[in-house]
């Protein structure tokens, strides 16, 4: 298994994360971007994940919901920028617990070997809503969700392989 | 005719513009969201202005074409994160001369004494991309489009009064 790498620069509102998946990149594409398997990993383990609205064209929207034990909800919301393709793709994203901050993320992916780097380039509104999302848990979250993706592409190589 | 205020803080990707209207919010948000009266106003006055799409609602997409006198065309494009309203709005923000460089751009409008001060807060995926965009000449289009919305919003406060 892979580690993510989490890069929060001094100074300057972005976070960059890398993590390197076994599995071709057209795989991982969908993984991202087809809500039948991205409902399967995404987000931190301890939530329910609830995906709304997942319209992956340019100015498609997406909205999923974190729904903890208690019933709590937590909802996150954007737009696609352009047309994902396997390239990558430019989307907003908005935690609707911090209304008004939006921040603008890009992912690439780049495959090598067979194996599949995502990298994810954020920019934020302010250095205060970056920091806020670096406090909020975002790595170990995204990690949790990263391993659950590490499995399930195991299990998709194995019931339908693309290659 | 108010100033038009830049501001490109050092060693950090955003780019904040204010300027004040003789004009109430709402006669404002009309100059920036109907085609019709932003073709009259928005880019430099070198340029013919061309509106091809915009669908200002949550994910709606917008593009223009600025022409210059030889028929070269400098597109942009973006999509509207969220439902604009006379509060302001959040839009992404792609020159097609640098394809795969995205901002995200959030205006705000603040009504004072009849008057209007529109903000806007540009954020840049990395230094570079605002230095470039800064170097491209920005300051001017602007300005020479504001001054034009300053006659506009005349015009439009004699034919059509909204108070």
């Amino acid at each position: 298994m892979s580690e993510t790498q989490i890069q929060v620069p001094d100074g300057v509102p972005f976070i960059d994360v890398s993590r390197e998946f076994e599995a071709p990149r057209d795989l991982v594409f969908r993984a991202f971007t087809e809500p039948d398997l991205l409902v399967q990993w995404l987000g931190p383990g301890k939530y329910e994940m609830v995906i709304d609205t997942y319209d992956v064209r340019a100015g498609g929207s997406w909205r999923y919901i974190h729904r903890d034990g208690d019933g709590n909800e937590y909802g996150f919301h954007g737009v696609f920028h352009g047309d994902p393709s396997p390239d990558g793709f430019v989307q907003t994203f908005e935690f609707e617990g911090a209304p008004g901050h939006v921040s603008l993320d890009k992912l690439s992916l780049e495959e090598r070997e067979g194996k599949t780097t995502v990298h994810t380039h954020s920019v934020y509104q302010s250095l205060e809503a970056r920091n806020a999302m670096v406090e909020s848990g975002m790595a170990e979250g995204m990690n949790e969700g990263f391993n659950r993706l590490d499995a399930l592409l195991e299990r998709l190589a194995t019931l339908a392989p693309v290659h």
